[in-house]
């Protein structure tokens, strides 16, 4: 693709340089970006350059790595200063995924005794390690998950919680690779996901490459094929997972939660460690980020001479709300596919005992 | 707008042309276009030029009534033959609006006796009939729809079920439109409506023309806003009910349907009786329209130079499926708003005393 070949990660760290693919021209165009100071890389995860908790978390992890070698050469107390500001700027870039925050934390905790120099190495070690423990988590959740579909089996999935969410394999996408490669027959029903499609656009771009039978669907026609009964189950991924197991994911997936419980469908939700968050009780806790409303008004695309070009779908002055995200209920949850294994109801206990 | 100004109607006919809007292209530009003759009008209607299931009875009317004036000078078994063909094909167009159906119908059924023309003045009749009746149900709608709506509701409509989608005022915007007039404060939320966004493109563009309070918001945004108590009400048109009260209606509708009951919010289906079906028992019997899959993969709006533009979202060989509509079983539904009053469960015997 564009002269590009072969397999890419997702995004990698070459001494104070963070690489990544942009996900925002993808299916169109292949890029990646350099981005030379963690203010970079701050800004990419706010423009979504690269999304997905986990992709996120291990962006913020290799941000912190950034700013400590930026900061390699000054005294303790300017070092200490200028990893709590740096900390504070990729904090503030996405208010939902808390893989994000506990990426940060992790960065901030192991750097609390020694000189600057045994700091700077900690925390490099520190974002490496994020970065393997997520590699190592999606092929995990991919084999425990995979246990649970079934040959034949048409599986739903909304969003993109695959190899560009996260560093390898995915979450959600995960289980439904390891099952096509054991030579299950499944069709995968592709969300659409408006309003970025990251369905359209990712989901099925990841599936298409490697040969996984997909459709892509618009968000409104899951219900039609759940009644039908060619949906067969729901993998998804998630954002934040809170001590009682409600899921805060990609706006649209409370709605395919409830269309399932109400077809007898099980609704798995994939996702590591890392995105549970003990601190925070409920999902109503959690801030919904609302994003600028042209993501609803407009659309960006190739246009028929074959440029990447941005179309006006509404009115010139229509009104519109867009929330990002919204909370899934834990009673709508089969379970948790985590790389620690199954997590089944009652979850307020449950989660607690694994985590 | 184009320089066309005051009170249009969505579709009209002058001798043996039919004028209309042309849907496709709103927001963005104001067409009339002009049929000059009954395969003009099929084709329109199949194309989409006007679409909605009162505006497409209207259509197919007017579109019997062209026929019969193309066919004036024609011996009687001629005639009869020509009247015939142009019945099926108008019929051939859309399988699932039953009011395409219904007109035809009784265009088919005034004409049965007396000479040429009495038959072809029987035929222009009927078809004004159909229209006027299209009218008054829609007034009368809004006003009995009226009586449902509080002040300070949210209403979550789906597709488009305004005056373009009928003649007048509408069936699901005319209770709306009457509560406003009435000075009632609501918020309406416009479910876009993929894949042909008749939300974001057209209830939108009518609520804005009218100065009524809404907002557009992605389809997977409809169960965030129920959750949160923002939405207290939903109303929908319909394109067929059958006899038992199942509603068949774009796409999504059951979801909307599902995510209503769930969060104890009352669902209502506003028609008038040209969209009741009692041949037909059950809405699993009725044949889903699945259209292009380019309606899902490329997107038309106004470019950055002000031209309507067509772009590509996913990839060039992505995969896609497009069913247009659904089914919402009767169960879901809390009443149907019809011009002759509400019609309340159980619907197997309520609906047949009203027709």
């Amino acid at each position: 693709m564009n002269g590009a070949e072969g397999e890419f990660h997702t995004l990698w760290r070459e001494g104070r340089t963070i690489k990544m693919i942009d996900q925002r021209k993808l299916p169109h165009q292949f890029t990646i970006i350099s981005l030379e100071s963690h203010e970079k890389t701050a800004d990419a995860i706010k423009n979504m350059i690269c999304r997905g908790a986990g992709a996120i978390g291990v962006a913020a992890g290799y941000g912190m790595a950034q700013a400590a070698l930026e900061a390699e050469n000054l005294t303790l107390n300017n070092f200490k200063k200028y990893i709590i500001k740096a900390s504070e700027t990729l904090s503030q870039t996405r208010p939902t995924a808390v893989n994000l925050f506990h990426s940060i934390e992790r960065c901030l905790e192991t750097a609390k005794e020694g000189t600057v120099k045994k700091r700077v190495k900690k925390i490099l070690n520190e974002s490496e390690k994020i970065a393997k423990e997520d590699l190592e988590a999606s092929e995990k959740m991919g084999s425990i998950g995979n246990e649970l579909i079934k040959d034949g089996y048409g599986i739903l999935t909304h969003c993109n919680a695959g190899a560009l969410a996260f560093l390898d394999l995915g979450t959600a996408l995960s289980p439904i690779r390891s099952a096509h490669k054991e030579g299950k027959k499944i069709h995968v029903y592709v969300d659409e996901t408006r309003p970025r499609c990251q369905g359209s656009r990712l989901t099925a771009w990841e599936l298409q490459q490697e040969g996984i039978p997909y459709s892509i669907i618009v968000d409104n026609a899951a219900g039609y094929y759940m009644r039908k009964e060619e949906i067969n189950m729901v993998i998804v991924g998630a954002d934040r997972i809170t001590s009682n197991g409600d899921v805060v994911n990609k706006i649209g997936t409370y709605e395919k939660a409830v269309l399932a419980k109400e077809n007898e469908i099980e609704f798995y939700v994939a996702a590591p460690k890392m995105t549970f968050d003990l601190n925070t009780q409920t999902g109503d806790e959690v801030k919904i980020e609302e994003r600028d409303i042209e993501e609803v008004t407009h659309y960006t695309g190739i246009n028929e001479e074959g440029k990447i070009s941005r179309i006006r779908i509404t009115e010139k002055n229509a009104h519109a709300r867009n929330p990002s995200f919204d909370i899934t209920p834990s009673k709508y949850v089969t379970g948790f596919i985590t790389e620690m294994g199954m997590i089944y109801p009652p979850y307020k206990e449950n989660i607690k005992k694994y985590l």
